[in-house]
């Protein structure tokens, strides 16, 4: 008997066909390969491939800007969809409206190797890509106009990916972004009802159940949520009530950093390399203390294509159900 | 400059890129291609392949059920998502909330002909499909437990359609579906602050304006919406005030058979046959003389791959301005 689940955020139903029996075999999906064909913009010694650098972390502070010798690097998009400005200006446009595309889109160049994949990488430097975020989202947003900085990643090009080299993106907005809202609001009426935090008693009650876990320490729990949309939708989230990415401490970077690697590397084992989205969930800029939401890291495998009723309506299907999910990602391979 | 445009209905934010440069031929899509390699279940001959009809269209009455000869017939999806049922039971999972996954999931095939297209029918036949559509809609929600039906239409492989036989599909669901909610809401609040219908409005502000329109007749417009998620999304738009789809009358579908033909039309010869997405929008069931929401159908062109951020975050960057869209649809091919 398929089932209905409402998400406990946002209150989206979502279908577990349970009984359309899918297994992960089934799933038809383009591996992310890694294209080695052209010249890579983001490899050591094509740093003038790209707009000169923001952010860079090298052994020697000694060593110069846009040279090699990096770990680490975070550059401009060469192809921005908006650009930092003093001023914003809105205005209407008849009944609509409109303000100018003030923002920054920046690429976070995880690693030095072509082929190297987050999972794959040293603990120490999965912190670096963590650091990395959180230092670039804490200088975007000392400008009042920043309302929200995005940060994600398009892993295969099933999944969005232009480029294979493993990277990052970041856009930094003067408006926040619907979903957002959608996730305050409703996290705001669960904790209006009940006095608690949605994402925190979530936690809770996942530890309680333990058939969705995937993944835990003393900082983080990696879970797949019950209303899944997508086969092993997987969640990271801090222990630590906290609305911010950017208010994670020293400890719980190197926590994030190991499940992160553990989680990533287990999705990537079972599933043969997926293509896959994450985003990082967090409330606006400019809204210290927040008690209600509670920021976290949604990783969605890619393994079909999303028909257009899905992201039309908002509606799921999904075939595999998040018990089964945790159980497959779980086995000893 | 790029712009950021706000839909006026749920108030999302569109990044139109218009620096970006886009043009059409940027897009590398895989055109919708007919498969006739294997035995297709909803051509003629082969009725025995799906679920016993629901409905059919056919010359005679007298001509037997589950018999060829039939000019569009509605079957069950043979893997149903959902299935009708007598009751429906909630019950609660820990903090979370559940229901049986009671419902309906049936396909429209809309032509006997496995290769021809809905823009390529006769309008007499496209007008069989709207009737269709409103026949299955009114007979579902005569169930007081479904709360929503949802028509939509996936065309190519990367538009989600896995047979390539021209048909539509249609789930009846026992909830509402978020965007659903949301569009209700934001179009909502739209009446209470200006008591006035936000597509009534749009309509009158589009006809103004005249540049984002690709069609128009009594009783529809065509148009490329202000704040369009995607390249070439287009939307059509009930002149009368109206929000369920089945509310259409009698000269009303005859006018819907001509504008859906010319659209689809426009965007199959200029796009060489792109995969597309349509999905009618309209009110929840039970619900009847809503002022505030006005049922139209979005149409969407699937040119590229959406990136995770943009279903993660509801936030969309587009590289065709709407205004260049309808310039390129009206262009004399």
């Amino acid at each position: 008997m398929p089932e209905l689940r409402r998400d406990p955020i946002i209150g989206r139903w979502v279908i577990i066909a349970t009984e359309r029996g899918a297994r992960p075999s089934d799933f038809k999906y383009p591996a992310a390969v890694v294209d080695s064909s052209q010249k890579c913009p983001f490899c050591p010694g094509n740093e003038s491939a790209t707009p000169s650098e923001i952010l860079a972390y090298r052994k020697t502070e000694a060593q110069n800007k846009d040279a090699s010798g990096w770990s680490l690097r975070v550059v401009p998009n060469k192809y921005p969809a908006l650009k930092m400005q003093k001023t914003i200006d809105s205005w209407n446009d008849g009944m609509y409206d409109c303000m100018n595309g003030m923002g920054a889109h920046e690429v976070i160049i995880e690693t030095p190797s072509h082929r190297e994949q987050l999972d794959e990488m040293d603990s120490e430097r999965v912190e670096d890509v963590m650091r990395a975020y959180k230092e670039r989202i804490i200088a975007l947003q000392k400008d009042p106009h920043i309302r929200y900085t995005m940060i994600f990643k398009n892993h295969g090009r099933a999944a969005g990916a232009t480029l294979s080299h493993p990277h990052s993106q970041l856009i930094a907005l003067p408006i926040v972004p619907i979903r957002v809202k959608q996730e305050m609001a409703g996290a705001k009426t669960y904790y209006d009802s009940r006095n608690a935090c949605v994402f925190c008693d979530i936690i809770r009650e996942e530890k309680l159940k333990a058939q969705r876990i995937v993944g835990e320490n003393d900082n983080f729990l990696a879970l797949e949520p019950y209303a899944s949309r997508f086969p092993f939708e997987t969640w990271i989230v801090p222990k630590r009530h906290s609305g911010h990415f950017e208010e994670i401490r020293g400890n719980e970077v190197t926590d994030l950093a190991l499940i992160m690697k553990n989680t990533l590397g287990k999705i990537r084992r079972f599933l043969k390399n997926p293509p896959f989205n994450f985003i990082i969930h967090a409330a606006p800029a400019h809204e210290p203390g927040i008690v209600y939401y509670h920021w976290h890291i949604e990783i969605m495998p890619k393994l079909s294509q999303i028909a257009g009723f899905e992201w039309g309506t908002g509606f799921y299907i999904n075939t595999i159900p998040p018990e089964l999910a945790a159980e497959l990602l779980n086995r000893k391979s």
